[in-house]
């Protein structure tokens, strides 16, 4: 049977998200894989039971089945990526499996705030960190985003992949996408 | 021995971290449990290992060795959680430890989208779903933050708690912080 990739993402908030996993799972084919997006999982809510607490359930049982997990990390309204995909890139890698992802925005977290007028100016503080203006440390440790987040994929061989040149739709771009499926063939 | 409860949240980014770990692990203490804050537990780094490397291992570690977590979702430098703890609080999950999180910020994740002119207006999406000005769907399910989080939440038999009324300072306010270990106490 072929090896699954459970692919994290905020793709779910487009108006094309089925459109969009379609083509994830076209490219994971390609490469031998079977692409399990969160919109494809069977909701069956039950009765006293909330519609989100049917897609956190039928998420979380999609992902458990997977052998992959590759989370599209592309910052989501702000500087970092979208929490929900952050909730199942944690799970999965205390489920022991391989933890890939890639990011359609280059640069690092700290360049990302420093790029905002929001958190300026930056200062050193008395404990060596740097901090924004609204009192609180920037990480900076050169990683595309959180280490808790970039760590996580250090443990499966790569880090955050992100695209050789600034990429027009960053919502949609697959082609570093595609580069983490053939990371994971590769692995 | 004392259970003890993971202090996952975005403190360790204040100047004065350490002072808030060591308040947090009092009221812990106050209610039988032993509150293990990030900062505390020993960094070594192997030759050749990042920073960051050293602190996400001991980080996991510290985790796994807890009863409970205990997430501070309040909202970090956008409209959702610290993306650092939301790693934790998914690997929490996947590990079956109950997760208890709190917000020292009230309202609804669509309140605060809503709240920010750079996703205004919000729209009628053809799919039924409200869309903000990025194009995106905004999740609308009542939650304090992204369903992921709430959902993890409402397994143990809570949600986010957040305050009755609005702190004066969220960043350090521990009343809503106090509630939730004495929720775990109760659980």
């Amino acid at each position: 049977m072929a090896r699954s990739i459970y692919l994290a993402g905020p793709e779910v908030f487009l108006p094309d998200a089925a459109a969009i996993g379609a083509e994830k799972r076209r490219i994971c084919a390609q490469y031998g894989f079977t692409g399990l997006f969160p919109l494809d999982n069977g909701l069956d809510p039950q009765p006293g039971k909330s519609l989100s607490a049917a897609i956190f359930t039928a998420n979380m049982k999609m992902l458990a089945g997977a052998d992959f997990i590759l989370a599209n990390l592309t910052p989501f309204r702000g500087i970092s990526a979208d929490v929900g995909t952050v909730v199942e890139l944690g799970a999965a890698y205390a489920m022991g499996k391989p933890v890939f992802g890639y990011s359609n925005v280059r640069g690092t977290l700290v360049e990302r705030v420093a790029a905002l007028p929001a958190f300026l100016p930056l200062s050193d503080g008395a404990d060596g960190r740097r901090y924004a203006a609204d009192g609180l440390a920037v990480e900076d440790f050169g990683l595309v985003d959180n280490l808790m987040i970039a760590e996580a994929l250090h443990c499966s061989g790569t880090g955050i992949l992100v695209p050789d040149d600034d990429v027009v739709d960053k919502e949609r771009d697959l082609g570093t996408f595609e580069r983490c499926v053939r990371a994971i063939a590769a692995a």
